[in-house]
């Protein structure tokens, strides 16, 4: 059983990945350069896929600085020290979902994979739309609606969040019952570079949120 | 009133930059160098962008080698004088309109713009999915939950396809009426060189599709 899991090197998409392996899958990781200000998530999405043995490790180059719309993509400041969000925040990147997916999705059909896996949580997150359940419901109706081998009746493409409703410490629980360490992934937005080496900021939302997280399961970051 | 139009250098895309134009919208045209095996027709498409004068016109990179699948990426051999189409054809590319449509969506959200048009056509074409209406319909639905200023009720986006239930000969007859020079338009699958020059195949359903709408149309390709 083969599936395809977005895999940016974070929390969330690396217990995603490891979920999805022990349930059994063969995972074909996917993961994007788009420019976005934190590339060095990348080689932390390398070592995960590593980490987890995974089939292939498929990493698509596209610019979305010509888009911009986003502090992750753009010279805007990434927020930091917001303890409660009140809106959307600046590091909401325009239809990044939507476009990964749809890489996923035509990977998917040329490699006969039915399962699509995506990290998305609605409980401790940003309040990005493209993370809520109701947008992935509409995501795979699209979807099947779009391709040669769902309309041919090969069968139905399935999106799945399997962190859709756990909040941040109950997602590295998970992860750290099944073998994940977290130490080779990387969240934070705004790398900062000291001395030839790349540390976490420490105050952006995604740093706030990992820390939140390790620290209600009671744990060391 | 400003829209992003998908723009290929097309007979189909070209002739909608050209209807949103007479519609009144500044024009923001995005094309897709996805090393396509055609990749002339972004040459077309910068010469339909001038012709138009767009306010814009955004080339984006990516690679479908990566993913294959098709014979417009892969060297897979593009069908040849084809001139009934029993079942999709091997030039389907997985999820092209999906990937496209999602850029689409990102460079709409980020400039404030509603309207969204694709060259989408249900009657003289290769039976792809992702140019149906039902299709159209479903990623218009997933669009409005995806993005952020959609959520928040900003205004909703529209995928406004002109020619979905034209012919091709009707759609040379709307061109024509409104202005359009189809020199600069390219539609070729399987592009051929010879002497430093780039010819037509004339023999790939895109040819055979050009050829049949300039017939039917009474008109010299």
């Amino acid at each position: 059983m083969k599936s395809v899991v977005l895999l940016s090197g974070g929390i969330d998409s690396s217990t995603t990945a490891l979920i999805a392996k022990n349930e059994g899958y063969e995972i074909y990781a996917l993961s994007f350069n788009y420019n976005q200000r934190h590339l060095i998530e990348l080689e932390y999405a390398k070592r995960v896929a590593a980490f987890l043995e995974v089939k292939r490790h498929l990493i698509i180059d596209f610019d979305m600085r010509d888009i911009g719309g986003s502090a992750l993509t753009t010279d805007m400041e990434v927020p930091k020290n917001k303890s409660s969000l009140e809106q959307i925040p600046v590091t909401y990147v325009p239809a990044r979902n939507t476009i990964f997916l749809s890489f996923a999705l035509a990977w998917a059909e040329v490699l006969g994979v039915w399962d699509i896996f995506i990290g998305a949580n609605a409980i401790d997150y940003s309040g990005y739309p493209d993370c809520r359940p109701e947008y992935l419901r509409a995501f795979t109706e699209m979807a099947n609606l779009a391709t040669k081998a769902s309309v041919q009746g090969q069968g139905k493409f399935n999106i799945k969040a399997p962190l859709l409703y756990l909040s941040k410490s109950e997602i590295i629980k998970k992860g750290l019952s099944l073998g994940m360490d977290y130490s080779i992934t990387w969240s934070c937005y705004d790398p900062q570079f000291k001395d030839g080496k790349t540390y976490q900021c420490s105050i952006c939302d995604s740093c706030l949120f990992r820390e939140k997280g390790f620290k209600e399961a009671m744990l060391k970051n």
